[in-house]
C-alpha cells in the first residue's frame, strides 16, 4: 500500500457528501472528538427544543402538556423513530429507562416464553451490564435458569436445546467486533432459543435490519451515535410475533391497560406498550427526539461506507506509522462496528496526552485506547491528525516526562 | 365559623412571609394552577442551568463532564439533598430511575431479606404502580409471596409475622388521606415486617422524618412538590441499618463494587450505590438539582403550616359556599396532605369549566376533583377565587351549556 499523506485526507473531505452534516453540530474549534461511540456529540437544534420545552410547555401549558404535547405517547413516537434506523416496523418498539432495565424486562419475558429451558447464554468481556442483568435475573429466579458466559469463540456452539435465550452485543465494546445478526440469529432460532441483541455500540452507526434478521428482541442505547444527551433514556424492541405472548415483570401503571383508571389489578397494555413502566423522563425524551431527526435524514448505508472508510483509513495510518501499537480490532471492516480500538500497556497515560492536545478518544482498561469514528462529523483530516499526534507524543514528549512515569506508576 | 371574604385572604397573603418564595418560580400571569401534586411548576432557575449544563457540560466538555461536572456523582449527591428534606442522613438514599422501577428493587430486596415469609401487604385503592410492581414481583417469583391488598381500615390488622413487607403511599393520592408514619411503622415492624413508605405524594409538602420514625425503605416521586419538572428521576432510601444485607436484583453495571473494572461477574457496590442501576440521566438530575436547592432554602415545618392553613381554607369555603359538594378528604388537618379532593359526579366537566378560566385542577375518575395546595408558590386569595368561580359555575354557567350536557354523557 502507498504511503498516505495528509493531502490525501484533504481530498476525502472535499469529495464527502456528509461533510455538510458537521453544520447539524455544536463542535469547538480545535477539537477533535472520537469518544462519540461513548457520549455523542451536541445537536445544535437540541439547546433551543429543550428551552421551549422547558419554558413553553412545561413552564406556561404545565400539566396540559401530557396531552396537548404528547408528553405521554414520546416513548411509542421516538421507538417508531427508532425503529426507522434499525429496520423495525412501526409498533415493535418503545423508548424508556434504561439498557439495564430493559435487558431486565426482556430477559424475563423471555424465561417465561422459553419455559423448562435453563440457560442464557452470553459473552464473557460483554458489555458488563448486560451480564451483570442476566445474573441479577438468575439469582432473583433462586437459578431456576443460569448464566452461560463463554468466550466469543466458544458462544455459538454452546447454544442448545435447554437455552432460553442468547443476549449478544452486536458490536463489542471493547474491540470493535461484530456479530452477524442474521446468522447467529438464525442459530440460535434453530435451537429454540431467543435471540436478543444489544445495539449500544451500533445504532446510528450503521444499517441495521431487526426485523429482517428475524430478531426477537432487542435493547440499546441512545446517547452514543444516536446523540440524544448524557444518561438519555433506552430503546426495547420486542418482534410483532411475540407480542401477544410478551409479558414483562416491571409491572409499572404506564403499562397497564387502562392506566388512568387506577384499577388494583394489573392488566398488561396490548402491544409493545407493556413494556413502558413508569412516567417517561420528557426533557430527556425532548433532547432525543431532536437528535433523531437529524439522524433520520441521512443514508445508513452512507453512513456505514463513511464509518468504514475512516476504520480502515486510520487502521492503515497506525500500521505505516505506529510500530508501538498492537491493532486490537478487526482489520476486516466487514467484522468491525465504528470504533478502532489499539493496544498498549502505557494506554490511559496516551489517551491523556492526547487530551491535552484537544483529542479525544478513550481508555479501557487494561490497555485499549478507543477510537470512535462518528461520520456525522468527524474530518477525514481528524483521522490524520490523530495518528500525527500519537507519533509525536510516542517519539517526542512522553518518554521525556517525569508527569507521565508518575502518572503511568499509578496506573 | 364567621362567613369569610376575599379580604381575609388579601390580609393571609401579606402577612405570609412564604410569599416572597413565589418568585423563585415562573408562572403565567392570571393561572391559578391547583395541580402541583401532579406537577410542580417551572423555577426560574432551571432554564439557565440546563442551558448550561447542554451548551458548555455536554456541547463543550463532553465525555470528560462525566468527571469533571459530577454527572456520575448526582445520583448521591441529590440523593442526600433529598435526605435533608425527608429526614435522612447521608449515605442512605440515591436519585434514580422511576418510583415504579426503585418499587420494585426495594420489594425484591425486601424478600429478601424476610425469608419464609410470604405476604406483601399494601391497601386496594393505592396509587396503581404501588399495587403492580408487587403484583409483578410476585408473579415473577412464582407466587412464593403474594400480594395482600386491602381496604385502608384492614391494612394494619391484616399485618402479621407472614408478613415480609408492607407498602403504603404516605398521603393518599385520591383523598389526601394521611398514613400516621411513626404508628404504622412501628406496627410493622413489631410483627417483623419491613416498612416501605412511598413519599410520592407529601414530600416537599410536609416534614418528613424517615430516620426519627425507624423506616426501612422509601421510594418517592420529585415532579410533584418538589418540582423537578415532568418525568424527572426518582428517589429511594434504604435505611443504614439494612445496607449490609441489602441485595436488589436489577444489577446494572453502576451498582457494582468497580463499574469501571468491568468485571464479568457482579459484585454489588456497598452502600446505598448498589441501588443504582444504568447510567444516570443527566439532564433530568441538572433541573432537579435547581428544583431541590430551592427546596432547601424553605423550613418545612413552615410550608406545613401554610398548606394546613390552605386545606382548611379551601374547606371551610366549600362548606360555606358550595352545597354542591361533597368534601372527599379528611376535615382534619393532621390527617391530610396537600391536597384536598371535592366529590361531584360531574367532576370530569367542572374541571373543565375551571380549566377555561385559568384555574387548574385535575379530575381522578370517577368523581374526585383534586386541589393541590402548594405553599410556595400558591397565594391565599387564589382560594377564594377558585371557590368563587365554583359558585359561579354551578350556579350560572355549567348547566345551561349543551357543550357540558355532551361532554357529560360521554364520561
Amino acid at each position: 500500500m502507498s504511503q498516505l499523506t495528509r493531502t490525501h485526507f484533504e481530498t476525502l473531505d472535499q469529495d464527502d457528501s456528509l461533510a455538510p452534516m458537521r453544520n447539524e453540530f455544536s463542535l469547538q474549534d480545535g477539537l477533535i472528538y472520537l469518544d462519540g461511540n461513548s457520549l455523542g456529540v451536541l445537536p445544535k437544534a437540541t439547546a433551543a427544543h429543550i428551552s421551549e420545552v422547558i419554558q413553553q410547555q412545561w413552564g406556561v401549558d404545565l400539566i396540559r402538556s401530557w396531552n396537548c404535547h404528547q408528553w405521554m405517547q414520546k416513548p411509542t413516537e421516538l421507538g417508531d423513530k427508532v425503529g426507522h434506523l434499525v429496520g423495525a416496523e412501526a409498533g415493535q418498539m418503545l423508548v424508556c429507562d434504561t439498557t439495564s432495565i430493559n435487558i431486565f424486562k426482556l430477559a424475563a419475558a423471555a424465561v417465561k416464553m422459553r419455559p423448562g429451558r435453563t440457560k442464557l447464554i452470553t459473552e464473557t468481556g460483554n458489555f458488563a451490564t448486560d451480564l451483570y442483568l442476566l445474573q441479577g435475573l438468575a439469582k432473583l429466579l433462586g437459578y431456576q435458569v443460569q448464566v452461560v458466559a463463554l468466550p466469543r469463540h466458544e458462544v455459538l456452539d454452546a447454544i442448545d436445546d435447554d437455552t432460553a435465550l442468547v443476549l449478544l452485543t452486536h458490536v463489542h465494546f471493547k474491540t470493535g467486533a461484530m456479530w452477524d445478526m442474521s446468522t447467529v440469529t438464525e442459530l440460535a432460532q434453530q435451537k429454540g432459543a431467543l435471540m436478543m441483541w444489544d445495539l449500544s455500540h451500533s445504532v446510528g452507526a450503521m444499517p441495521i435490519a431487526l426485523d429482517k434478521v428475524n430478531a426477537d428482541l432487542a435493547v440499546g442505547c441512545t446517547y452514543k451515535y444516536l446523540n440524544g444527551g448524557p444518561g438519555s433514556p433506552a430503546f426495547v424492541y420486542v418482534a410483532k410475533r411475540h407480542l401477544s405472548q410478551f409479558e414483562q415483570p416491571l409491572t409499572g401503571w404506564l403499562g397497564h391497560a387502562k392506566p388512568f383508571a387506577f384499577e388494583d389489578d394489573y392488566q398488561g397494555a396490548a402491544g409493545i406498550q407493556q413494556a413502558m413502566c413508569g412516567t417517561p423522563p420528557v426533557l430527556a425524551n425532548a433532547a432525543l427526539e431532536v437528535a433523531l431527526d437529524v439522524m433520520l435524514t441521512v443514508d445508513m448505508h452512507q453512513v456505514r461506507r463513511k464509518s468504514k472508510h475512516m476504520g480502515n483509513l486510520f487502521i492503515e495510518l497506525i500500521q505505516q506509522r505506529c510500530p508501538w501499537f498492537e491493532v486490537g480490532s478487526p482489520v476486516s471492516d466487514e467484522q468491525r462496528g465504528s470504533h478502532v480500538s489499539i493496544i498498549h500497556n502505557q494506554g490511559y497515560a496516551i489517551i491523556q496526552a492526547l487530551i491535552e492536545r484537544n483529542i479525544v478518544g478513550d481508555f479501557r482498561a487494561p490497555d485499549n485506547l478507543r477510537f470512535g469514528f462518528t461520520p456525522l462529523y468527524l474530518k477525514y483530516v481528524d483521522l490524520w491528525d490523530t495518528v500525527d499526534a500519537l507519533v509525536d507524543i510516542m517519539t517526542n514528549e512522553l518518554w521525556n516526562q517525569p508527569k507521565f512515569l508518575t502518572q503511568n506508576a499509578v496506573t
